[in-house]
């Protein structure tokens, strides 16, 4: 089966398109935990062995690796390793560079770490996606419209009569890559932008960050999902993971993931109806 | 000293502003080394030690690294910790994330890794580079105009009255962090776009990639590294890195590089002149 497939099987399995976001700060380990590479690892893993079972994909924020060098890949490496097969894992890295360096990047996320998907920065142009094409079936997710405050800044501008130049992504990818293995990052802070996008490009796959901590509006993110080539995603980060700081974090984060999925998948059905 | 008064320092002895690129594939390896992340330190070093003398500045590319996993990221360490203390260490990372990941990416590379420079990615805005300022007077390139083929894709997108959007990135670099350890990136692949931006923003330190193998004006790029509040730097990498595959690669790596240092010092007499 392919990432798409495995996705598609697992949302219809579940009823809503809950994506396990795995972005922990040191500084929010639950107590007990030591605020450092094994730290995170232990709450990574930890949170997928309690959340994957409501979640359709997993979202692993390369960052939060990085952050501790050698031995926060190594962690990352083995947390790879132990992702469920039903599971498709996205790690999130916003790459994007020149075509030999993203062969590189891609090497790396996609080859070493074998991720069934990314997701990738558009300002170099089709130089920095097509490296990652080469995977074939991978998913990729362009980012269009982030989640940030300062997202407008030059997501927003305007460009070719009026469009926003996050628009003028989206119909770039939508066109050069007609596909449903290739997606958008398009956040749900934004609602006004998020439907905008989804008129102006039917068809991608969203991957729909910034519900939870960030105040996204979950109506909006579910509806951004529907009906798209390949099935869309709800990233939630923070609201599982930050369901509990005590030693009962496990079963808190767990009882979230099947509250998110829940949510969704009410508002799935009320828009089916 | 700062990042900056060091590479101002080195520039002015040399006479030149060599910055060394490491950011070689497997593949091109010399022969006799394992084409694996032992080789790639092995190679990185080597570079290191015959051409740094010449250079005023080192760039290492992290994709190249983080190709290996945890294995690469543990040969980064190990050469960080080798770079010359008067050379200044640029990561060219172009990382570009929201505020809290951003953090993340800053912790790992100034911190963890004490880079005294790393590259940016604009399309985020404000939020992607405020946690990197954080760590004070380190050198921050943010990307303007890269040095890949498919760059106009979007950076020469007409915006606000005609002006490319990598004209729009370098002004708002240049009016939100005027300071001299905040640059951009300017590939020397298209000479017109470099001088249309030097002429936009007269005061930012550039970072012009592209001469060398990928054909860019030498002096095109030497000229827009002049009289800047900060001292500009023109990357070599190929040219140096490539000079010979056989056995002789690291008397070959000085020779390129005394050559291209004596080139550029060259095109400089001639401004000054």
């Amino acid at each position: 089966m392919t990432p798409v497939e495995r996705l598609r099987a697992r949302i219809e399995r579940l009823g809503a398109p809950l994506c396990l976001g795995i972005d922990p700060h040191p500084d929010q380990l639950p107590v007990g935990l030591p605020r450092d590479a094994d730290g995170l690892e232990t709450f990574a893993r930890g949170l997928v062995e309690a959340a994957a079972p409501e979640a359709a994909a997993i979202k692993v924020n390369v960052a939060f690796f990085e952050a501790f060098g050698s031995r926060g890949w190594a962690a990352l490496e083995r947390l790879r390793a132990d992702i469920p097969a039903d599971h498709v894992l996205i790690l999130d890295a916003k790459r994007g560079d020149v075509s030999s360096t993203a062969e590189r990047y891609a090497a790396g996320l996609l080859g070493h770490l074998g991720a069934d998907g990314v997701t990738l920065s558009p300002y170099l142009g089709e130089d920095a996606v097509e490296p990652f094409r080469a995977f074939g079936d991978r998913l990729l997710y362009i980012l269009a419209r982030t989640s940030n405050p300062s997202a407008p800044t030059f997501q927003e501008l305007g460009v070719h009569g009026g469009a926003h130049l996050s628009e003028l992504v989206a119909r770039w990818v939508t066109e050069r890559w007609p596909h449903p293995e290739v997606g958008l990052v398009v956040g749900a802070t934004a609602p006004h932008e998020l439907a905008t996008l989804r008129r102006a490009v039917p068809e991608p796959a969203f991957l729909v960050p910034g519900v939870g901590a960030q105040g996204g509006d979950l109506a909006a993110a579910v509806r951004a999902c529907h009906g798209t080539r390949a099935p869309g995603l709800v990233n939630v980060s923070r609201g599982i993971a930050g369901a509990s700081s005590e030693a009962d974090w496990r079963g808190a984060a767990a009882e979230a993931a099947r509250s998110w999925r829940s949510r969704m998948a009410e508002a799935g059905a009320t828009l089916a109806g």
